[in-house]
């Protein structure tokens, strides 16, 4: 029997593909002569078209941030604690937009779905993407929704990195960038934990140089690692001791290689979900899009000189324990943009759940969140 | 032609092996009917035998802690940088006893040795050894040797959690134990990290069960992604940054999977020079030996209690920048040592290297640990 959805949610979304055939040039050289996005809408789109925000997804995100696409479904999507009515993203007052992004995995154009020249996926074949290749991208489909700009561009650790090259390459076509746990580029440790990750995913005897979809495979274990390493990066330290500190499952250690400790437990099954739901070379994409993302590398490494030309007022959060994207990473973006006069409002949000603190309703985050977005929302003809 | 070794080394050195038929009970309840443990020694034995150090190896160490095999050789022992002539472990004042761990894959018995029942390697049949399974067959080491007492047993990282369960389970058989960059057990954050190391090695498919000898094949995959990861942790953040940053190999990025940051070439070169040196049964159980220790454990978490008998003089030193086992760990123990008034110095040493700091010469650490050897040197008989 479906139950019934929570009142505080956008309810029953289906996701729309919008096809495009006018070539894309990439960063890398190659072009994609066509594509589709996938992409989900809620809420409203105003008279004048200036209410609409664009939501950026993260690492292993999709273009399913908020609702349900069933009644029966039972997980909303993946940013259901900040977008729904009342929420800091209020879908009452915003149209909004969020996009499967080129390279993923959940429909939009990218390594499983079929390249025309062969008729078979694309896998390793597809072009590595960059950060600007995604905001080219998602900027057509603005132009294909009538946005000519957007009140919003909002985003979370990769996706905040998004919202920074927005504001960056289309400083007209947004009026406020939301960037959250995010940086201005990796460090050597980030860099370090994806070339691990892709090192377990690219020597699993199953990922057959990326051609797996051929052989009727999907390269598990390597997926199943990197998901563990990945989710020991999300949580901080203390977070995973009042999570689960030394605890074992059974209350006593067997001197095997079985569960003992619940953490492991955790990690197992947080692992062996990940292979049913992600593809890995997606995933490689991805790490590679992150590695790459450095705009103040075309200016010498100053980043306020990268900034210069942004118009959009600036929202930056960051949490206290987040170890990936630690929040001195997002004191140096909004050092960037105060040193060139632009706006900015910071807040360091004191949370011990490490990098995942940005998709967690935390009070004291939802509201300083919330109040900035009313401050949009007010902004916005009646 | 043989490059003439450095006048502060102790020089040629070679491994000697000590065999023992008396049945030894591990914690995990089996029995090793007898085992063989390699070991190296530094400097010479006094008269009344009271200036014996035992130096206690962490996770992929050995017993060749310092010195050279052969003239040929151009790499010392891994502790080369705190013992010989004239540095903290002086070896012309102390007698330096070091050898490799049981479970260990350079000569002792371990999971890489023939089983007596089979003889065949004992590859997964190899027991579960504890930290405190390795104390005991080290006092019988001792006993051999005519060690009555130490005059300091000295160890970091896991080697450091041997110290303390020497100080436990032999009270009266070391006068100083000298505990460095250590913890009184692991954290969630620790487990967890071991616990993908356990996923790497055990799901590469070159594994077999274990049975890889049998295979004429190592997990070559999993050792790697091993390795890789175990650098990232001992390194700091900073000390990444410093030595790599963002530094490409070629000056650019060329949108593909080969090396492309100097960290990745790092890290990659460690990992595949540890497929040759090193045994995954044994890594395995390292990580298990890791995990399992908590001497507090059986005191309801109360690590005053389990110190309560100890009779050493201790010495603990943490690195500022060690997140792996950071100061706060290093300092649980010195509060638990001085609530049940015991004697114990305490340093805190500033170092950016991270968790690696402890093998690395930096002067302000070799001053105070220098300091307090000579202490311990001072003690002893003219």
């Amino acid at each position: 029997m479906p139950h019934s959805l929570p009142a505080d949610s956008v309810g029953l979304v289906t996701p729309q593909i919008a096809h495009f055939d006018t070539p894309l040039q990439l960063d890398c050289g190659r072009q994609l002569a066509a594509y589709d996005l996938v992409y989900e809408t809620y809420g409203t789109l105003n008279r004048d078209h200036s209410n609409a925000i664009l939501i950026c997804h993260a690492l292993s995100g999709d273009h399913h941030a908020a609702g349900y696409h069933s009644p029966e479904d039972r997980k909303p999507g993946w940013w259901e604690s900040a977008i729904g009515p009342g929420k800091p993203i209020d879908s009452e007052r915003f149209f909004i937009v969020c996009l499967n992004n080129l390279g993923g995995c959940k429909g939009s154009t990218g390594p499983n779905t079929p390249n025309p020249t062969s008729g078979k996926p694309w896998g390793p074949d597809f072009p590595i993407v960059t950060v600007r290749d995604w905001v080219e991208s998602q900027a057509r489909l603005a132009d294909r929704l009538g946005i000519t700009q957007w009140a919003a561009v909002i985003g979370g650790s990769l996706g905040g990195m998004q919202v920074l090259q927005w504001a960056i390459d289309f400083p007209a076509r947004l009026r406020h960038a939301v960037v959250i746990a995010a940086a201005p580029n990796l460090t050597a440790q980030n860099i370090a934990f994806n070339e691990v990750v892709r090192q377990a995913l690219r020597s699993d005897p199953d990922f057959h140089d990326g051609h797996y979809y051929e052989h009727q495979v999907v390269p598990s274990r390597g997926l199943k690692i990197a998901r563990m390493l990945g989710h020991i990066t999300y949580l901080s330290d203390d977070a995973m001791r009042a999570k689960f500190g030394r605890e074992l499952r059974e209350g006593k250690i067997n001197f095997g290689f079985d569960v003992e400790f619940q953490v492991e437990s955790y990690l197992r099954y947080q692992g062996e979900s990940f292979v049913e739901r992600f593809d890995a070379n997606t995933y490689l994409l991805m790490t590679k899009a992150l590695d790459y993302f450095d705009p103040a590398s075309a200016y010498s490494g100053d980043l306020s000189a990268a900034l210069a030309g942004v118009e959009a007022s600036f929202f930056v959060a960051s949490f206290t324990s987040d170890w990936r994207f630690a929040p001195q990473r997002s004191r140096e973006i909004v050092k960037a943009l105060l040193d060139g006069d632009k706006t900015v409002s910071y807040a360091e949000i004191e949370a011990n759940h490490g990098h995942d603190a940005f998709l967690i309703p935390i009070p004291h985050y939802m509201a300083v969140f919330g109040s900035y977005m009313r401050r949009i929302a007010a902004e916005l003809p009646q």
